[in-house]
């Protein structure tokens, strides 16, 4: 288990909501699709005007000042991103620290990933402050997939979802950050691509089966190294791909009751949709002890962890 | 200082050249200001149908046989890149895995740095193996400028060369990379940027001045954190932006002679100019006992760091 954990999480969540209902209409996708299958009713969208590193900043600021931290008290910000401002140069953390006017001791870089992004990113981030004797460090996701989004394509129309969101990683955190599986396929790269007019094209049924073999099994791999089993672990929150793809996970885990679908209200955020989660976990009245966090998506790529509640020990159940 | 250091390096370098002299000729640019000022004679320059990912796999694979290592002792790959396949998704990293084949279990994520992200990313693999308790980590640099230069901007278009490396960072190896300096001026992030055509604007002024500032202050950080000073170290290999860069850092360091310009045959090759710099002295018949790698860039950003080797017990000398 590594010395570094999650202390906070801040989040920007754009006011503005694309009605799925009405755009399944115009779409001629069926109520039964949407609802069982997409299970979206509305997508966060972010204004013209606000561009990637906007949204990020929001984040940002939410986070200082729901922990009360000064800037000069941070050593990294990273920001994981595969939908920069412009085109990517120069990276997001850097027009984040130019924005924020932050000292320029501070380390920042960009990480391209998609939806596995955070629970790679939360050992990029821990590992790098660890590396280099750092206290805290600010993971923020802000991919915003409305730049990419074809509005005329039924297959990812009624997805996507735009949200920031930034995570205190710190070495007196409440929540550790366990052993992690980590795994990549990339000859299934061409699944979820780009074409040339930079609009995301997207082979759904190949990415649900691979969701549906793939995940359980990573999930399985990060309790075992974390000597855990699913008996252990209060809650298991996955990526928000779509309500099939949850509700799928949960089933094959044999734990639905453990998997909420918790994004019907903004769509799949990417790389936010975990930490928007985990947010309004960690705010409860009622708080777990240990939880799976399991991202994945584009690369195909994956990554699955647990994290604990400090100080707690856990002792496997029976396999 | 990391447990994990530097154990060999491979490389990529195109064969096809740009003839400097002519170029500048066309342009109007003087021999005076090319030889003293920009000192690049040829650029090295990828061939349309060649890919970013495709150099990336030609420099793991020359590591690969030059360590003998097999696929499956490699935990992660990690792709240091602004100037990816398409429009970056998805991850480079991910098409270098597919085009190699390797097994469903190898790590892998992009890093968005430019000129910075060598030695930024020493500590960001470092850090990941070490979080997650692997044994040998690849990193990769591939960020081929040949897509982004404008062949008639005087600016930019006798600096940039392409090519790929890719380092083996492992717990045995015999560079041990040391504490880092690392810093962020996002309020100069102006200075170098993608316009709306997707080319390369840079201001050189602003940017050297930007160098000549804050390089050597960085370098004098990552030497304290280490109980160094200059007279300890044999090199101090820089990022290879220009001759006028490298040489007039070297001057305000009062260090000209442990600062070699090495990149007249290839041009400025963005994060690879460090490890093709490094790649060589490693290989030389006389072995350095520490070097110092200082890398800047695109944000603006930077990154300074001390390698030694292993078992050698360094102390300050006067400073």
């Amino acid at each position: 288990m590594l010395s570094y954990g999650i202390r906070e999480i801040g989040s920007y969540l754009p006011s503005t909501r694309i009605d799925c209902v009405e755009l399944a209409k115009r779409l001629g996708v069926s109520d039964y699709t949407l609802g069982t299958k997409i299970g979206f009713d509305a997508l966060a969208i972010k204004s013209e005007s606000e561009d990637t590193s906007d949204m990020a900043c929001k984040a940002v600021l939410d986070l200082m000042q729901r922990t009360g931290l000064l800037p000069d008290e941070i050593s990294c910000m990273v920001v994981v991103t595969q939908n920069p401002d412009g085109f990517g140069i120069p990276q997001v953390s850097a027009l984040v620290h130019g924005k924020l006017g932050w000292a320029e001791s501070l380390a920042t870089f960009d990480i391209s990933l998609g939806c596995s992004g955070y629970v790679y990113a939360l050992s990029i981030v821990s590992g790098f402050l660890a590396a280099q004797g750092g206290k805290h460090g600010i993971l923020v996701t802000a991919d915003p997939y409305s730049k990419i989004v074809d509005t005329d394509d039924r297959g990812t129309a009624l997805l996507f979802g735009d949200a920031a969101t930034a995570t205190l990683i710190s070495s007196d955190a409440t929540w550790r950050i366990g052993a992690s599986d980590f795994g990549t396929s990339g000859a299934m790269a061409g699944s979820l691509e780009l074409d040339e007019g930079r609009k995301i094209r997207m082979r759904g049924k190949d990415i649900a089966k691979f969701c549906m073999r793939e995940v359980p099994r990573s999930i399985e791999r990060a309790l075992e190294k974390n000597d855990l089993a699913m008996v252990d672990v209060d809650l298991v929150l996955l990526h928000q791909g779509s309500r099939f793809i949850v509700d799928g996970v949960g089933e094959m885990l044999g734990a639905s009751e453990k998997t909420p679908f918790c994004a019907a209200a903004m769509g799949n955020t990417s790389s936010s949709s975990i930490p928007l989660a985990l947010q309004d976990v960690l705010r409860a009245p009622i708080q777990p002890q240990a939880l799976v966090l399991s991202s994945f998506g584009v690369g195909l790529s994956w990554a699955s962890t647990v994290i604990r509640r400090n100080g707690q020990i856990s002792v496997a159940g029976p396999q």
